[in-house]
This record gives structure tokens, C-alpha cells and sequence, in this order.
């Protein structure tokens, strides 16, 4: 089978100036990867119109497919439209339909439509124009010798989405690609070489058209299995029969499957059980309650928290008592447990999880050092604890406790510690 | 002055796949920056002779320094090797020096010195070969039509110990470069076509040493300033003055500068007039809360917050009244005036912050769409309100109108509303 070969052309000088990663770059590789196209190379160049041509030429000289970002919004001057009108011998001219969907676009946003956003509706004639839905400048696709390239908007969640709605569709459907399975299986509560030892007989017994990866992050090691292959139906059997088998090694700290995330499996097992949850937050400030928000539908589980930063708050709302503030500390197995049986009283939830810790830099003492959180969930079978001591940034240390708060909420619901 | 042009080209399939980013271009170009080097291209590609041979061709075509990372370690079946020496027409031979050194690397960390290692010491015939201190895979130094080429191990602390110690002091010495200087302006409030159009006579006024930008993210837009000459003085100096005026323009839409965060510059506002802060959080669900408690020292003027998700928790908790959430909804004006008053009072703050929405992608109505949001800041001088509609995927809307919700309360306490 001929392989499909792909360049990621980025347009802009930040990326040149290294203020900013260029991350559309990695993110298009991982999604063109996913469906068997090669990427062959990846090429930056500034908003400079011979560099973007010749971008354009190198490109296409070595690939089959052309992935564009960046260069299109409206304060950039129309360079990147230039060249790829130019490239592909084609005149800009004013979009009609184009034009009628920025108008509205402002229109509905209470927003004037000034001049400099008109411009955005003149496009090369000979480009077909996706419509951009999370933004104003459009997508557009051209078609040459057999090659497509695509211009995307350089904005992350723009691109992001223009990408995944459109671009891999049409490509996967103008381009036969060999195929690939991808199958991510999502475990929480053992450290990555403690999964290893714990999978070692079971990842020896792993056909050749299979491979193991192992991808950890704050607390959870998600496991890719890679197949290779002609007959999908094989591969997805295959896979699936091994998964199976996995499950009888590792089953209790698998959460769920295919980038499924624990706030998600929380969710799944609450919606099921009936059951309802409120969050105290100390140190974490928010963010476990985030977590759990940004699941579309949480609301039908989760009532709400409180971000008890202040130890007066930790009285008057969610009723600490001031004795055990004055003996133990905010940072203390006793107050964190106040905290989460409070919180699931008085705002009458099943399950209420509550954090206290110290995020750091200050704030730190020799017997409670910086990275120092107290976890508790109480529930209707009692309150557990759990003590941490992270040792990172302040940063790290809020989004590690976060995520380790929510793989003990799931152990609990799920009855699986 | 000429500008010197550089060309980043990393060589390795795992950048292609999408599996690592490219920290090392990024870095090599901050670092070429920093001494007046133009970075005009980043190219990456895979470890394929003809690929790299093209890319060193194009790089060099457009570019008087080649800065070449990757491709070059003990398994790397010596494809750049042969490369850049059949570039540079150059032989690949045995240096007896490098192999000396090599036998004493491993001789002293009493590993064996085996064939593969040994390899490592035959090197193009006419590169200058720089010693690589943190690592096996030495340096190469080439120059050709006064342009220089440089390879580099593709390991970052490997390529940055080089890079740093020995790469920049002889680019520096090789050629006189030009100084540039980069400046940040934040602000807040105001999109960036609006702000292109209000600063347009400043933009238009400034001098052809200097450069503009427009980075827009999430309801916000940096500027950056970049100056380009030989006196580093005179370029602070002249970037001061312009900045001066530029305040005149949009200075009530400045809220820090060099990279700053609207939640850094709040909390350096309550610290200097000891106020402090609550917030009522609906459909941000504890976002906002963690954007200010990410900010080191919070804790001194950030009391706490609800997450009212829940209207029974409205009502407990911060004092909804039932017959506003029953009269016009949670998600309205009146609602998130009563949450910003309730909060700010049942916590005893200066100021407080609610937000009450739909984020989607259920839940919304023809009356109130997906993306309606309504704002409320309550201070001292009372209580004001704002109403988005965003349009965007629940993560984005969550995230906007968080940063619109400090936006808002950064305007009220900087009086700049």
C-alpha cells in the first residue's frame, strides 16, 4: 500500500522567536499518525511572503497532503492568503457566503463589523471554504496535482476543532490509509513501574502486530495498545480478547477506556447509583470542583463546593469546629475530616470529598513542608483519609492533589480499595 | 546592518509522529533571539537521507547559520553523518582524538567501549569537532560560503549545555549581530481587532526599528514590541517612550506588562489596598477560583468561594432569594446580582465575583442559548453586571468567561470601567 505523506507548515513569528511551543504542529501529527498518514516533515517560516512560497513549494515537493496554521486572522495582513493564491494561480475575491456568515457572526455577538473583519470574506477563487465554527477566518482546501492542502487559523481550539470535524474526515476519505487501532486503556491508583511488574506476563504474551505503550501523568498511567494491520475486524478482535485478559490482572484500578477521564467514570458511577457529591476545597482552590464541572451533566450529580481558603470560612460554611482549627492546624487529618463530613451535611450530598494542604512556595514549616495535603471523602460508609506529600511546584502540587483526590472519590463509589 | 538569518533543523521521527514536542527548536530560537539573530525557519524531518540532504539545502538557502539538533547518537545508524559530509563533499575517518576521549568516557564510568560506541568517533574530515562534555555524540562545526553549520545531540541538556557554552559565544564572534529587544503589553477588555483599530494612528507612528504584534487569547491581546538596533539603551528608551504613549490610546485596557496574568495583577490591587475578595461560581464551576488561587500569596487577600451549583445550594448558602430563582431563573441578572451581593456579605469581603450560566451542551433554551452568561461584580461602591454569549464548546465557554469575569473585576477595582 502506498504511503501517504504529510507536511505541517506553521505560520508565525512567535514560534520563530520561540516565545511559543508550536503545538499545532505536534497536535495535527498525532492526529494524522492516528490514521496511518505519514508525516514526513514538519516547517515554521515568518509572516514574509517569499518564505511562505517557498514553504509552500518544499512542501509540496515531499508530501502528498499540506497542513497549514497559522497566518489568517484579521490582523495579519493577508500574506499567507497572497501566497496560497499565488501558489495555486487564483485571484482573491469577495466571498459572498463568506461575508453573509461573518455579518451574522457579529451580528448575534452584539459586535460592530468593522472593515478589517470584512476583509476576511475576500478568499482565493479556486479554494473550497470550510467554515471555521469556533472563529472568523475560515478553512480553505485546495486540490493540486493530486495534493491537497489545507489552511487552517492558527489558534489552538480553532484549529483543533476545524481539524477533527473536517480535515480527517475528508482526508481519510480522499486518501486509502493503512490501517491503525489505537486502544487506551485508563488506570488510576498504582504508580507506572508498579503496573509494569503487576502486567509483565501479560504484556510478553503480546502479539507482534501489537505494541505497549506506557503514558503516566499526575497519579494515572494510561496504556496505549497499538495495532497494525489490513482487516480492522482482526485488529479490534484481537485487541479486544486482550483486553479482557488484562482485566483479570489490573481490573481494580482500571477506571475506563479510550481517553475516558476519572471525573468522567465519577460521573458515569454516580448518574447510575443516584447518588449526589459536594467538594471542600482548601489548597486545591477550585480546581477538583473544575474537574468535575467540565463533564457535561454533572450538574445531576454535583451540588457545589467550598473554596474554604480562609480559616473563617472553614467555620462559618462548612463548620469546622474552632477547637480543632486552634489544636491541629487547617493542614491536619482532623480539620480535612471536618471539612468533608460538613460539607456533605449541610449541603445533604451522598459523597463529599474535601482537600487541605499547603500548595506552596510559602507556607511551608518543618513538621508540614510545602507539598504537605490532607484528602478526605466521606460517604454514606464513613469518612477515609489519606495524607500526601508531593514536593513539586505550586502548580503541580494543585493539580496532582486534584487528581488524586478524584482516584480516591472513584476507589470509594466504585468500592474498588 | 545585515541580519543574520538562522534556520533550527531537528532531525527525528518522534517529533513527526507527534509524540514529544519540539523543545529544542523552541529553545535554540529563544536563545538566537536573545542575541539579535533572526530565526527564519524551523524545519524538522525524519532520519531519511534524502530528507535530511533537501532540508540542509533549503536551510542553507535561506540562512547564514544552520543549528542542527538530533540525529547523531549511538543508534542512529549514522544518516546525518553522511549527510552533512557528502554536503560539505567532505570524507567520514577516524579521529583518533575523539576516540581517545570516548574510550575514557567509558573507561572512567566503567561501562564497556563497544562497536557502537567506537563509531561514534568517525567524523566528517572538515568539521571542527566540539567536544560534547554531558554526552557521547560530539559537536560538528562546519562553515561553507561564509555560512555556518552547526550539529548538535538531539538530548536537550546535551544541546544546551553546547549550545550555551559553546555555539552562541562563536556565532557572536563570527558575526556582528544587531541587538533585539522585546517588549510585553497585557491587556484585557477589548478584542483585537477593536484595539488594532484604536491604536492605529500609535501603530502607524512607529519607527521602522520596531515591530508590532497582536497575540490574542481568551478575551485578552498581548502586544509585543520588538526592537531591533545596536544601542540596547537607546532601544529601552525609545520602547518607554512609545509605551508612554501608547497608555494615552489604551491604557485603561493595560493591566500589567512582560507577561503578567489578570490574576497576578489582582492580586497585586487587593494587596496594595488590603481588600479582599469572595467568588459565587454557577456554570464556571470553580474555574475562577482556581485562576486566583494559582497565584502564590492569594491566601491574603482571596477569602474563599461557593460553587453554587446546585439552586438549593444558592439559595443556603449565599441567599438567593426562591422567589428571584422562581421569577426570573438562576441564569439571569437578578440571580447573579444576589449571589455577588450574598457572597460578598455571608464572607465578609471587599469585592465579590459571580457567575451564573449555561456552558453546555445541554441546557440551554431559544430565550437563553448555550454560552449566555451573566457576570456580577459587588464592591463598595455596589454592584455591577455584564451578560456574554459566547457560542463556543463548554471548555472554552467555562474558560472565556472566567477570564471575563476577572476582566470585569480588574476594571472595577482599578476604577477603569
Amino acid at each position: 500500500m502506498k504511503i501517504i505523506r504529510a507536511t505541517v507548515l506553521t505560520i508565525g513569528e512567535e514560534i520563530l522567536y520561540g516565545h511559543i511551543l508550536d503545538t499545532n504542529a505536534n497536535y495535527i501529527s498525532n492526529a494524522l499518525s492516528d490514521v496511518g498518514i505519514k508525516v514526513v516533515m514538519h516547517l515554521s517560516v515568518g509572516d514574509i511572503y517569499d518564505d511562505i512560497l517557498q514553504a509552500l513549494e518544499v512542501a509540496g515537493s515531499k508530501s502528498d497532503i499540506v497542513l497549514i496554521t497559522g497566518g489568517i486572522g484579521p490582523t495579519n495582513d493577508d500574506i499567507t492568503k497572497k501566497c496560497l493564491s499565488d501558489y495555486f494561480n487564483s485571484e482573491i475575491k469577495l466571498n459572498q457566503k463568506v461575508l453573509d456568515e461573518l455579518s451574522d457572526y457579529f451580528k448575534k455577538r452584539g459586535f460592530p463589523f468593522t472593515e478589517r473583519n470584512q476583509k476576511q470574506a475576500y478568499l482565493p477563487e479556486n479554494a473550497e471554504i470550510i467554515p471555521n465554527a469556533m472563529g472568523t477566518a475560515p478553512g480553505m482546501w485546495f486540490k493540486k496535482d493530486n495534493k491537497i492542502f489545507m489552511s487552517m487559523p492558527g489558534v489552538p481550539h480553532e484549529m483543533k476543532h476545524l481539524l477533527e470535524e473536517e480535515v480527517i474526515p475528508r482526508l481519510t476519505g480522499t486518501f486509502k490509509t493503512s490501517i491503525i487501532y489505537h486502544k487506551l486503556i485508563m488506570t488510576a491508583g498504582l504508580g507506572e513501574s508498579w503496573l509494569a511488574e503487576k502486567i509483565e506476563e501479560w504484556e510478553d504474551s503480546l502479539a507482534d502486530w501489537l505494541s505497549l505503550a506506557y503514558l503516566p501523568s499526575y497519579g494515572q498511567v494510561k496504556l496505549r495498545l497499538t495495532a497494525r494491520g489490513q482487516d480492522k475486524q482482526f485488529l479490534i478482535k484481537g485487541v479486544e480478547s486482550y483486553i479482557r485478559s488484562l482485566y483479570k490482572y489490573i481490573g481494580q484500578y482500571i477506571y475506563g477506556e479510550d481517553g475516558e477521564t476519572i471525573q468522567e467514570a465519577i460521573g458515569k458511577k454516580l448518574i447510575s447509583s443516584q447518588q449526589t457529591l459536594a467538594i471542600a476545597e482548601s489548597c486545591t482552590g477550585g480546581y477538583i470542583s473544575h474537574l468535575i464541572t467540565s463533564v457535561p451533566g454533572s450538574s445531576a450529580y454535583y451540588k457545589g463546593g467550598v473554596i474554604a481558603y480562609n480559616n473563617s470560612i472553614k467555620e462559618s460554611t462548612i463548620k469546622v469546629k474552632h477547637e480543632t482549627l486552634q489544636k491541629y492546624g487547617a493542614v491536619s487529618e482532623e480539620t480535612v475530616k471536618e471539612m468533608a463530613d460538613g460539607i456533605r451535611l449541610s449541603f445533604n450530598t451522598d459523597y463529599a470529598v474535601a482537600t487541605s494542604g499547603i500548595a506552596g512556595p510559602g507556607g511551608g514549616t518543618a513538621e508540614k513542608p510545602v507539598g504537605t495535603v490532607w484528602i478526605a471523602i466521606s460517604g454514606p460508609d464513613g469518612c477515609t483519609t489519606k495524607k500526601l506529600t508531593i514536593l513539586k511546584d505550586r502548580s503541580s502540587n494543585i493539580k496532582y492533589s486534584s487528581v488524586q483526590a478524584l482516584v480516591l472519590l472513584w476507589q470509594r463509589i466504585s468500592q474498588k480499595n
